[in-house]
């Protein structure tokens, strides 16, 4: 064989800048918790965002039971077309479609869970150098996901003394001309927030006036507690179009089967064909979910009973305000009510805790000390307030407020300003 | 409310470059073909990579066994890790780990689908202005995927007249600084062909001299017939890195579960911690495939009887042989004998039809007048052939081989230069 010219001389394998631009700040502020907790006490994890892990919220059997048909049909082990099988779209469009926002099959992209389905609407909205607007207190992959295509990120407020409401002022002002879409999650993590009607309607109000999308991360629909409604941002829009993300995880239990979907609301044909289009492109990638999910999607959706929605969410309402009350009493501490999804956000009012430097610090010491975790919201770029999965066993949660409340009294100290302010 | 600067005056709203930019060949040369089958014949069509839609490719029962389990134990419901479940990454590190190439189940990466495989493979290793080496003729999705991320093709010969072998000549040719990694796919879509243990060491030594990583898209292993023997690249490598991709699609015949994986051979730490953790990154991205399909894996993977592989490889064999054997005689086909996967190529004699501008032409008015639809391999960047799979019941392949003779026969026309070749 022919010498040739060396054109590499030797081994220099780098990760690519988007792999090592792919930041999970979860991961990474947990994985820097190097704490041990208390071994006299059992761990009780409130940090986690599945509800399957305590085993007390079963799926429901009718899932279960679709699933089985899915596969001893043997018509679902092929490939689906990469958005999905036209029956397992209608069967979604049917669902979700209203009058004020009606659905087609053609309107429903299926994905390998709403994670994706936020990634293809980024992907197809935005170009690197673009920015997206994202809520604060929010969820950390909208930043993962954007970040790692060279989107930039502008953080818009949500109020605690207003329920989590968005800070419409401060929205409006960071939207640019190079904004791409405003990223709206309602109900929402961390907050356990639902906007009402009217405020879906300002927050519409904005992106109409300025001309942009939303995307709407509505993964937690329809799990609001009662007395409080939901309502889809699609059905208050009359212009804005709105891509909705969703999927089988939070409200059907099953967050591991990876079933998510885009809806594509464009009733004023502003997205036209090229965003559907680029969707379907960006689909053919890795070919969508699950074929057996897909085929037993029909079935989950429409026959599953009333009872298994309401009985997660009086579960969830139950365990929420048992927190919120708990809580409520305890010093330093400053619950905000949720009226939805699967948490609760706490204030830590830091200047009672002067040995702790930050809501990680507390959490972390929680740890050590009373073996509870819950997650900082420092995670949710949202310092001195610390969040509570609700979704754990009643017992769990009574105990874990005994020990919270347990802990900040041990460590709560009368600050002087606030003996002042007390005064005054 | 106060009046604010309206930033943007009017709806544009353009698909994302990224979007644009994921271009798939095969839809598109396959959705400009507007072409009506023959009416009086009954539509054949040779054209799908998919095992399953024809019913006489069932997957074991074992399998569906697994799933049923899998569903019923109710442990599969919840999050995975992103990479997927320690005891799912173990089974199949188990059942690909030989002495030449160990594996563990930290070298296991769970994918959705082998394309999600790919996808990762592709994104941790290359920065946008790299390039990857791509086999010509070659699985249309690797163009795809690095296109839309900013990635160059270079595309290396595969030689028909040596069963598809590399040239390898060309192969090293093509690398210079910028290659992120040469992809070699093994047994080969859309060629059936099975590189022998000196062929790949070849090319191993090629990726060796430049040091460059190989990415084996492995999705077809040990699917090769009697007599012919597959070798993993990974086996015979000592110094070069290897991130091989596969799955259940093929194998175990249910693509449309997307379950593949990355399995990561790097003994002598050229990757590092670096590559990794990269593939970690971008895994927490959608976070890995179907749970139930996790749960069903290591059973899948340990139950599936030897026979229910043997049988579908004969019958692949008996199926490519006909097909082989038929086109063998026709005049102005030049079938290429495959080893192995589920294809077939077949050359076309372009100047015996005349009345054909292009295999995409040909293979048009084979739907038109037989009703018989094979992918032109312009799909795969290879024109003048034409792919036929080899997965559709014998019936069918036999009518369809005697239609494409009758239509070879209908267009043939003896040019003048072969007459005068054939006089000399
Ligand atoms: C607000 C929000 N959006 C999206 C997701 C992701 O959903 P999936 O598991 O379907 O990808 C989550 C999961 O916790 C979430 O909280
Ligand atoms: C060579 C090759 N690689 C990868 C794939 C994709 O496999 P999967 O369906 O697991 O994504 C295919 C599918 O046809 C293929 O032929």
């Amino acid at each position: 064989q022919a010498k040739m010219k060396i054109r590499k001389p030797k081994w220099n394998i780098r990760a690519s800048e988007m792999s090592r631009k792919t930041f999970n700040p979860i991961r990474a502020i947990v994985d820097s918790m190097n704490v041990e907790p208390n071994p006299s006490k059992n761990m009780i994890a409130l940090s986690i965002g599945d509800p399957t892990i305590f085993g007390n919220l079963p799926t429901d059997d009718n899932v279960l039971q679709a699933m089985k048909e899915a596969i001893d049909s043997t018509k679902f082990n092929g490939y689906a077309p990469a958005i999905g099988y036209q029956k397992s779209r209608e069967a979604v469009s049917n669902f979700y479609s209203c009058p004020e926002a009606p659905l087609d099959a053609k309107d429903v992209i299926l994905t390998s869970g709403c994670s994706q389905a936020i990634e293809l609407a980024i992907a197809v909205l935005c170009n690197p150098g673009q920015n997206i607007l994202v809520p604060r207190p929010g969820f950390s992959l909208y930043k993962t996901l954007a970040v790692s295509m060279g989107i930039d990120v502008k953080l818009y407020n949500l109020l605690p003394e207003k329920s989590w409401e968005v800070d419409l002022k401060h929205l409006e002002l960071l939207i640019d001309d190079k904004t791409g879409c405003i990223i709206v999650n309602n109900p929402s993590n961390p907050c356990g927030s639902v906007f009402s009607k009217s405020h879906l309607q300002k927050i519409i109000a904005v992106a109409s006036r300025n001309c942009t999308p939303i995307l709407a991360d509505e993964i937690y629909a329809e799990m609001v507690f009662s007395g409080c409604k939901y309502t889809s941002v699609a059905s208050l829009s009359t212009d804005v179009p709105i891509l909705s993300c969703g999927g089988l995880a939070k409200r059907w239990l099953v967050p591991g089967w990876r079933m998510g979907w885009i809806l594509i609301h464009d009733r004023k044909n502003v997205f036209g064909n090229e965003i559907r289009e680029g969707l379907v492109r960006l689909s053919q990638r890795i070919l969508g979910p699950c074929t057996i999910v897909q085929g037993a999607l029909e079935a989950i959706i429409n026959k599953t009973p009333q009872e298994f929605y309401v009985n997660t969410i009086s579960f969830l309402k139950s365990n929420s305000d048992i927190c919120y009350s708990a809580l409520s009493t305890v010093a330093g501490l400053r619950p905000i009510k949720p009226s939805g999804a699967m948490y609760l956000m706490v204030g830590i009012n830091m200047e009672h805790f002067p040995e702790f430097e930050s809501d990680v610090d507390f959490t972390e010491k929680l740890i050590a000390e009373q073996s509870v975790f819950c997650l900082p919201a420092t995670c949710f770029e949202y310092p001195n307030f610390f969040r509570i999965v609700v979704t754990v066993p009643e017992d769990m949660m009574l105990e874990a407020c005994t020990r919270i409340k347990e802990f900040c009294e041990q460590h709560y100290h009368l600050h002087t300003d606030s003996i002042i302010q007390d005064i005054v």
